[in-house]
């Protein structure tokens, strides 16, 4: 289109947009960019996946593949990643030659439970306590300290509760640590929590922050189910969260979407946030802004990463994101012809259990 | 995603939508797709366009390329079409083999402005009055009898005031007919009219129809330039205007977005609608939707093509719609930064006067 880019690290419409993976949230920044006018070029592994229907072009190779990466850099303009287990030696490749958003500090704290753990209690926020564990002595001595019930993590690679394991009271140490894989790990000890909740925000290249508002989550089988908005918490405690939000994304240095996942535990005027999780990317709890808010996460990326200005993080009533997972995605018609549903599918191929298959959000008059 | 279809003619996600023409149209319907898990595959002949950057597939071929055609029609569930003027043997050859929808009579009727304005008037509607014009002979007696102002149309392939030229009071009728080429044409008298109108609508397999609000369009340079909803009609003109559409649906047998272009004449009690032209495919005049509507029109026209159940076509506030030609691109960051613009660039490369290039929506509460 030949416009002109704004500041130094602005693009303009018509620039492209590099995406390492190719899932539904890689897809739903697509379709985003395209709003804008921005093209999309997905990295990703599969020769099939639900990204690849709807951007302008493809790269099929693996992630260490350096040849295959570099044309990547040069066809791009910025690049961004859909999910934090983007290889640590691939960002690099990646930041050498083309600007990375979210960046490499957001990805080598988010990737470690212990670093990430460690660098959110150093900036004064809580978390639940935890122990490094190396080692099965390691094990018995955190589980002494922390007691049970508990959970051994995966210091990597953990998601919808893959890589971890609880510790209960009959559970044996030397088989929960077997169970794992005997990898390096943290033990957490157990935050008994009135709800879990979410702020998903995002910062641009010139350090404004814009934060959805606080949302509850539902999980079942580990899996997010249901998204609701507003949380039910105090106006003191969203404004802690969202603060909390804030502060980690300023000492990241973080340009992009971003979610912290929070327990809520205490009640009344003892109310308060432990923060649980940063995930450095779009996140399936924001799902509910597409139609819920001014501007959904997704467009909110792309402006980020872009070095456009955000939108308005404004909600437009009280909206629930209800996940589709395996089966549930069958009951597409019957979503279709609900009033008010918005029903988005990912385009996948095959139902699996517990694979996500889309969403629906509805929306309703704020209550007055 | 293996889902089985409800109805004989209903498709299931999964399924692949054809869509005739790669431009902004297209674009908007693929994007829409993408949300229900259809795949898009677009035939046009030009090797880059808006579409290509979001649909699954492509084949870039002439419209009489039969072979081409063949392919495609294997490659799809249902075919669409962007524009209008798809030529009816294309349309034929591809009607043979899939669905088209919407289907050959509306192409038919609506290709031709003779006999679109005696279909109009054959229903009972109003039109400008209108005289067909083979020959020089013919516009005299025309013009005789319609008087001046009065404007001369071609039959076919006219838009945004393309292939029309007025006839005032010094106009030489011979220079005329010779300035639209001398082709077959139609000679409508002048309407005075107060506004312009639109009705943006579906009809699905089953016969169900949904109108958006009525909306009021002002043109520059014959272009749309802004669509303002609600229109500042009367309840018995807006609902005399929708039910126009509904009879001209339902007598097209037709299925999926269309609009009529209404003239408002007279005032109060006197205020009524005059027919002025049918649009067989998403329109401008409906971009509104995007934000502005429960479901937006590029959403309801894929779920009417594919056989799924139409969406409420509710409105959500006062919306404005301004289009975004040629130059007028460049503001596109001042519009990001605009609280409650949304923005939608068409990913065309180069801005040239009097091309669409995007547009925005605004959406306002209603007024209590």
């Amino acid at each position: 289109m030949s416009m002109p880019a704004f500041a130094g690290q602005a693009l303009a419409p018509g620039a492209v947009l590099g995406i390492i993976g190719g899932g539904q949230l890689a897809r739903m920044i697509a379709l985003a960019a395209a709003d804008l006018g921005i093209r999309c070029h997905i990295f990703a592994p599969e020769t099939e996946n639900p990204a690849f229907d709807v951007a302008a072009a493809r790269t099929v190779a693996a992630y260490e593949d350096e040849a295959a990466l570099a044309r990547f850099a040069d066809a791009v303009d910025v690049v961004t990643y859909e999910f934090e287990n983007v290889p640590a030696a691939t960002a690099a490749f990646l930041s050498q030659r083309k600007p990375l958003h979210p960046g490499a500090r957001a990805l080598a704290v988010t990737q470690d439970r212990l670093s990430e753990k460690s660098f959110v209690a150093e900036l004064g926020l809580e978390v639940a306590p935890f122990r490094a564990v190396d080692s099965l002595g390691d094990l018995e001595a955190a589980v002494a300290a922390l007691g049970r019930p508990s959970v051994l993590k995966t210091r990597r690679l953990g998601y919808d509760g893959k890589g971890q394991v609880r510790i209960l009271a009959g559970t044996d140490l030397a088989e929960a640590y077997a169970a794992i894989g005997r990898q390096p790990a943290v033990l957490e000890g157990f935050v008994t929590f009135a709800r879990e909740v979410s702020v998903v925000a995002a910062r641009g290249t010139d350090g404004t922050f814009a934060a959805f508002d606080l949302c509850e989550n539902e999980h079942r089988d580990h899996i997010l189910a249901f998204t609701r908005v507003p949380a039910q918490v105090s106006a003191p405690t969203e404004a802690a969260a969202i603060e909390a939000a804030r502060q980690i994304a300023a000492a990241l240095g973080y340009v992009g979407v971003f979610a912290v996942e929070l327990f809520v535990v205490g009640e009344g005027a003892s109310e308060r946030v432990v923060v649980n999780e940063i995930a450095p990317r779009v996140h399936n709890s924001g799902h509910w802004t597409s139609e819920g808010a001014q501007t959904s996460q997704f467009h909110q990326h792309v402006r980020a990463v872009c070095g456009f200005p955000l939108g308005s993080a404004a909600r437009r009533g009280r909206v629930e994101m209800e996940n589709l997972i395996g089966d549930a995605a069958l009951r597409w018609r019957d979503l279709l012809a609900e009033p008010g549903a918005h029903l988005h599918l990912y385009g996948k191929h095959s139902a699996r259990p517990g694979r996500k298959m889309g969403h629906v959000t509805r929306v309703w008059p704020e209550r007055s």
